[in-house]
């Protein structure tokens, strides 16, 4: 029986075009991820002796907003194949790793929003996630150093597999044979870097150069090869010249290596301060990372990412070559990615009536857009903020970003919805000394029982059935019924059905942050 | 003391750059209904005899969506200067017309509307207004010609002044010079129309050119004048003559004359027919104007407009020229004189951050709205819906409300808010059996004592006090306080407060619609 949350999520994509993907023609490289979806089910596989993963989970993506936002960065993102892109890296990699070997490496302005989002997340149902935050933000050399001095004090043999949270990458058994193919070379002591096979003369990628192959690696074609050489993101011209010559692959940031390699790496390439400082802040529980002494040590490291940090210097660094349909979603150009365009040239997403534009791209998640005689536009709608640029400034929404801060716009900060284990809240509108929520439980579950100091709320049912703590009296609402939380008293809210339980709150109060909450009890110990 | 309505939308501007209009330069032209605002009280002036204004109000204005709705069209707009076109439009003409001679001539789908829009207008306060709809759309012809009939039969030396109600015009001495001198060369028989002076090649208006004045109805310059002749829409080269000749005038639509002389001239024009069946259907009383009778006798009339079937036929046409800032505000580039553009020509109203835009405008009413680098575009950002359009498609947003129409999209009919004589409503949300909205009650105003079939209503106060009566039992609610009303009981909500009084609604119910009302009693006879 699917689970109850994910036929929500289906039905939510009905609303979507992303709902119509299979009349996308399969043959056109800009649909390449319409077909994504996921169903919650892991694939039946054997696992791999030794590999633990570490999903790197600390960016920003302020290229996304208004998509995007500070406590929800791109990896966040679920508007390709209505999943977000951080539990398909999770849910990608978990069969193949050892049972409880998927950590997530972030910071800790992040980790509580990062546990609320992935513990809600159907498709990893069964996937216990371990939670790492790193001790202050030096890009990733000192990042991947630290998680394989983790991992390598954990496990000798570990093979560790790094991957990014934010990027878009086709899923099933082809994706299984390179992780086979990276394990065994880096069993053999080698850096594995993945290296995707290119499809057209892009620019906004970095390229590898393939040297000759590892014996005994995989099949002709497929094997491991050394690394000849790491190319920086070309010119037109010269990624052209790379595509007609062949012998280049596209750089995706994926690496698979033996722990204890990475930190020999790391000394054989001038790193060893590097080396040593990771060992050392490894030793300690991973609750101390982020204590004075981890986190004084730690920012002193030099900021530099791991390619040109150890894979350009190491002579042991090889590239698995893979035929996968991949994206860094590096802008909010990748919204191509989530439909078919339509006989103009746009992608419309959402709750879109168009009239005559071309090479478009119009999101909306939800309100009503409606456009005119566009061209070449971006026009990004969500609950509270809307963006409108030409397609070719989308590198530059960090501006636009820029400026929000500069204004101490909430908007990019806060997102309108957000995740929790126990289900998700939406911000309906934020007034002078109240605020308006719906709020969906997930059947079976609860939040914490908790009390506030500084606002009432008003809770009625809409939806479902809600089993109410209030001062240690339980009683159960259904839809049209509704109670009241004075401040300070202890409450509770469960959902006592078997299907959605949705609220609206109306929280009255002088003060209405998050953080005016007192924990007595939480099923997920925050 | 000011209306605490008043201060109220004093308190809304301040969040708008309209705000700021006091730094906009007074020399240039597109700014210059930036400094109207509307301050609520009568100008004291003594009221012309027999005068009897009808402001025409049944026009859909597709071309303002989504500023405008079917049920909320153009002339409920109120972001020129805080204060309604229709509002303006009553409140300019009401001083000088006899007490209780202004009349709004509208239909009976927004009739309802404009009854809870004017009554809840503190500008209009001590206006008495009535209401008349004519039987069935028809164009201006038939319209004006019933409001001559009927004011005619009322009083047989009526001086009808007929307005639109969706036009900018600059109030003040200016404007009521212009009407003492039309009515007067009106009271010697004349029908009477207003000429603008033109200050620029505009192409989107008609243009009359003048003829010789007619003796002793104002001093040089001012007189009324014969009309020689009127011309349709020049194009820009004819535009540029007019303006370089002298002697040509926009036609405003405006119109004063003896009701007499109007169906006189009906006569004379050949529309005898016209002004037979007008004389018929406005000896009924106003509430039969609707009935079946005088529908069929309306719609066999032939749908012209005033100007075809009379005036460019009739020996008895003179204009006054007038001095006086106008827009037909015929498209939403009209949103360039809300506010002063900025250094790189683009007009930025509300909630608005730009980066690198160019003569664009950007109007956002509450909702965060971000641009990047467009040229020449126009975004519209409402509650629950966003146009994007280039500049020169603006007369073409009807093509958008023609496809929004297709579809079924409630966003083309209703606003996200309603004005209502006691107040106004915003809906939040609409769900799945479920509604929520943010209710403002006027001091000292209460809504009607009714039930509801289907929905059940739960109000949590969120600032002021409310007085509730539920079934009989009176309750007075504070800020954080709630009430729940089950359906069908009887209910009634009064701001108890001197101040605003604001409640969220929720409601739950298998139909949500706003015709699910019993009302037992009601301050405005609904």
């Amino acid at each position: 029986m699917p689970h109850p949350r994910t036929e929500r999520y289906a039905k939510r994509l009905q609303r979507h075009p992303v709902a119509s993907l299979k009349r996308a023609s399969p043959n056109r490289e800009r649909h390449r991820f319409a077909a994504l979806r996921y169903t919650g089910r892991m694939p039946e596989t054997q696992r791999i002796p030794h590999l633990n993963a570490v999903v790197l989970a600390g960016g920003s993506g302020t290229r996304f907003w208004p998509l995007s936002r500070e406590l929800a960065p791109k990896q966040f993102v679920s508007i390709f194949g209505g999943v977000s892109l951080i539990a398909q890296a999770v849910g990608r990699i978990a069969p193949l790793a050892e049972a409880g070997g998927v950590a997530v490496l972030t910071n800790d302005r992040l980790v509580s929003e990062l546990k609320g989002h992935l513990a809600s997340q159907p498709t990893l149902d069964g996937v216990t996630v371990e939670y790492l935050c790193e001790p202050s933000p030096r890009n990733t050399a000192p990042a991947i150093a630290l998680a394989a001095a983790y991992v390598a004090a954990r496990d000798s043999e570990a093979v560790l597999v790094v991957l990014p949270s934010d990027h878009l990458l086709e899923d099933g058994p082809a994706w299984e044979r390179v992780i086979r193919t990276a394990a065994a070379a880096a069993n053999d002591g080698w850096l594995v870097t993945i290296g995707l096979e290119p499809t057209r003369p892009e620019t906004g990628y970095g390229y590898i150069r393939v040297g000759e192959p590892l014996d005994g690696t995989g099949e002709a074609g497929s094997a491991a090869r050394r690394v000849a050489r790491f190319v920086e993101k070309p010119d037109r011209g010269t990624a052209e010249r790379y595509l007609a010559e062949g012998g280049y692959l596209w750089n995706s940031g994926m690496l698979v290596a033996r722990a204890d390699a990475v930190l020999r790496e790391l000394e054989a390439t001038g790193n060893g301060d590097l080396a040593a400082a990771v060992r050392e802040i490894a030793a300690l529980p991973p609750a101390e990372w982020t204590g004075e002494r981890a986190r004084a040590r730690f920012a002193a490291l030099r900021a530099e990412p791991f390619d040109t940090a150890v894979l350009e210097r190491s002579e042991r660094v090889a590239v698995v070559p893979a035929r996968l349909r991949w994206s860094d979603v590096g802008s909010l150009l990748a919204l191509e990615l989530v439909a078919p365009p339509d006989e103009r040239g746009n992608v419309l997403v959402g709750n879109v009536v168009d009239v005559d534009s071309t090479s478009s791209i119009v999101y909306s998640f939800d309100r009503l857009v409606a456009t005119l005689g566009l061209h070449d536009l971006l026009v990004i709608d969500t609950a509270d903020a809307t963006l409108v640029a030409p397609k070719d400034r989308a590198q530059d929404v960090r501006l636009v970003v820029d400026a929000l801060k500069a204004r101490g716009a909430r908007e990019v900060v806060e997102p309108r919805t957000a995740n929790r284990p126990w289900g998700s809240w939406t911000v309906l509108v934020k007034g002078t000394g109240f605020q308006v929520k719906t709020i969906e439980v997930l059947p079976g579950r609860r939040l914490s029982l908790q009390s506030h100091e500084h606002r009432s709320e008003h809770w009625v049912v809409v939806e479902g059935e809600a089993l109410v703590e209030r001062d240690g009296e339980r009683l159960t609402l259904r839809a049209g019924e509704s109670t009241f939380i004075p401040a300070k008293m202890r409450h509770r809210l469960a959902n006592a059905g078997d299907g959605p339980l949705v609220i609206v709150e109306v929280a009255v109060g002088g003060y209405l942050g998050e953080d005016d909450i007192v924990r007595y009890e939480d099923d997920w110990a925050r």
